[in-house]
């Protein structure tokens, strides 16, 4: 382990940013377990599914799960009995027949060890995922856990270790890799339309001023007030990894992070809490660059403080062609500086449709969730179990993914110092 | 000075990523010379002014200077004589008295040395900027450098001592920083429209395949090859410099830059000089983060090797507005995450025009060089020094925003470790 002594001058805001390791790296003390990379398990009939947090994201999936042929809603499960018998509502205002109940703060664990169940569903708290994960695994259940799978890099590594020794799929619930856009240009770039691709761009960028009363407790504003750092990095940087191939060819080497001041965040600390009660830590807007093995490079944001237009980012720097999804879908080919006409847009988007929005889009846009990409998540991840394929995502992209939140916290704390990240997959 | 070993894993590229200094800072050792902060020199009833290089940028220059009521194409010089003879062509074309010539490789320090002089205009290649700059300077003139106006740290220094020591004016011929938009959000800046800015973005994307001939003797791709990091960082930094109030308030303090591989620049080298032949050194995309003193953040784009749309990025974060200039003007304002409608952005941006464009702009689009802004900086430049005015940008600027061309590739072979910017005002 090697340590960066930064001698950084003093910064404007009051944290005093200290010198700080430059390798976090736990691969290398860690048994070797047998890899879990293209995990297939026997086919299920039906898949009997699990909810974990029926707040904000629980109650939409448990309506979509409603919808896909091959699954079951099984049992829900929450802190508080309102949301659990809500739920109840929507299956019985479906016809189907209630779930099995379970409500308090241990009752998370009573669903998992449940023996009639395939999938649990989890969608509580950042900070409970990735021990709900392990737990459901170590109970045999596969397990989908909402974004970030994990907030630290050792959590990350309890969920590789897990599902490793348990054999039991675990996913990470990233939407944004199922966005009609992004499926399109994943195929695009798999089909060589952008040449070599040399640097991709992603993000959350998302004004949540009208958000922060939606999440039970403030657990989300809480984690930002004590956190550096690129705290929900998966929206960005999950479609990107795709792109690139990352542990099917080519992998994350290091990183570099920083971040503005708080001053919208502290604000919303203080109107929220009273002036002076509760510092802020996370930067308004913070900016992430990684670098692969390969050498191409990546820029990840997250800013979701200050008045702005939404927006992932999703740009893409390839040697035969660029694209970009906002403000709009935009593309440059060839030695070209110019974009592609509106109706020139229009027709390549359709030409490269991924197969599985040429075959749900209807279904999807009916059921919605996002657009319909919420959907399109869960139908993938029923049909794979159900028919015995690997999953899209595995437990490495969960663990890459969402160490990013520790690490780019890391590389911010010592001033911008280089982080490598560690390999998920220990060389495989 | 602090050393960091990195621990970074070899990369995919040839390029070895060594461990490397974060602090590499001159001005302890500097002779403290007085500050050149708000020069102001007595007023020039008529500005003589002597050309250097008249190759790409120099015969636009030259007309432009015949246009302005208070300046006088007194001299011009080439390494060659064909763009000297078509120059004195501009002047007799426009009724001109024709102009001293200076012809040869040493011919620019003749012309720095006439007695009859108040300014030097220097678009000759980048290397030569500097030492072409503090020459004017040690002999009595003012000068103006194309960007950027030094390839080095040390040239950025010896500019600032020169300036300091010569008390004449040294300005670099940013003009980007005249463009309508970037001085409407300057203005509105000032006025408090965004409220705190807290990130900020800017850059140089622009696909140049097809520039790659204009310059003599390939000098352009030649820096290329040999260098990684921003080397063009000029156009997307001094107009953030200028929101953010560098020097005038808070300061660049420390950066840290990533590149991606040289693939589409590989290939261009090998296309022009034959397969092996040069090894090209600069990323397509080079990425950097830039931390000011009150913890501001600012992203740094470069990339001329891909197809893409033109953008120097120009976005804006601030706790009460966002801004971007790319591909359309857009602005969200307040809690919004929505861009304002077309016909409000129209008004807005009347409404905030700055006077110069006010007063100039039906003018400036006449004259022209790059929509009018090329007109709008010489006209600017020499107003301040017929009126004895401070000029819009001091060697300070010249220094910090050029300096970034060596700290971008000193951070980018250390593996992307931080770099302190130098603060070239030595405190004040």
């Amino acid at each position: 382990m090697w340590f960066a002594t930064a001698n950084i001058q003093k910064n404007g805001d009051n944290h005093c940013r200290r010198a700080l390791a430059i390798v976090i790296n736990f691969s290398e003390i860690r048994i070797m377990e047998s890899s879990v990379l293209r995990l297939a398990r026997k086919p299920i009939e039906n898949v009997r599914v699990g909810f974990i947090g029926l707040g904000m994201r629980g109650p939409g999936a448990v309506e979509r799960f409603i919808s896909l042929e091959h699954a079951t809603v099984a049992a829900l499960c929450d802190l508080y009995p309102g949301p659990v018998a809500d739920a109840q509502k929507i299956l019985s205002s479906h016809g189907c027949a209630p779930a099995k109940e379970f409500v308090g703060p241990d009752a998370w664990k009573r669903l998992c060890e449940l023996p009639d169940l395939d999938l649990v569903y989890v969608a509580a708290p950042w900070q409970l995922h990735a021990a709900m994960g392990v737990y459901a695994m170590e109970c045999g259940k596969n397990v989908a856990l909402e974004v970030p799978a994990a907030t630290t890099v050792e959590e990350c590594w309890a969920l590789v270790d897990t599902a490793e020794r348990t054999r039991m799929h675990c996913m990470m619930l990233e939407n944004s890799c199922y966005d009609s856009f992004e499926m399109t240009c994943l195929r695009m770039a798999r089909e060589g339309v952008f040449g070599d691709i040399v640097h991709v761009e992603g993000g959350y960028c998302h004004n949540l001023s009208t958000y922060w009363d939606k999440y039970r407790d403030d657990w989300s504003m809480r984690f930002s007030a004590e956190h550096h750092g690129d705290v929900y990095p998966t929206h960005g940087i999950g479609p990107l990894c795709q792109l690139l191939d990352i542990h099917r060819g080519d992998k994350l080497s290091y990183l570099v992070s920083m971040d503005s001041a708080a001053i919208a965040g502290q604000a919303a600390a203080d109107s929220r809490y009273g002036a002076g009660n509760v510092s802020f830590s996370n930067g308004d807007i913070t900016s992430t660059l990684i670098r692969t093995a390969r050498g191409r490079s990546i820029l990840l944001q997250h800013s979701v403080m200050t008045p702005q237009p939404y927006s992932r980012l999703y740009r893409i720097y390839g040697t035969g062609g660029y694209a970009n999804k906002y403000p709009v879908p935009g593309f440059v080919f060839d030695s070209g500086k110019e974009y592609m006409p509106e109706e020139e847009v229009s027709a390549l988007l359709k030409r490269y449709k991924h197969p599985v929005w040429q075959e749900l889009e209807e279904k999807a846009l009916t059921v919605g969730g996002h657009n319909g990409i919420d959907y399109i998540m869960d139908y993938r991840l029923v049909e794979c179990l159900h028919k015995g394929l690997p999953l899209d995502m595995d437990v490495y992209d969960a663990a890459e993914w969402s160490s990013i939140v520790e690490l780019s916290e890391k590389s911010i704390l010592g001033g911008s110092v280089p982080v490598q990240v560690p390999d998920f997959t220990r060389g495989r």
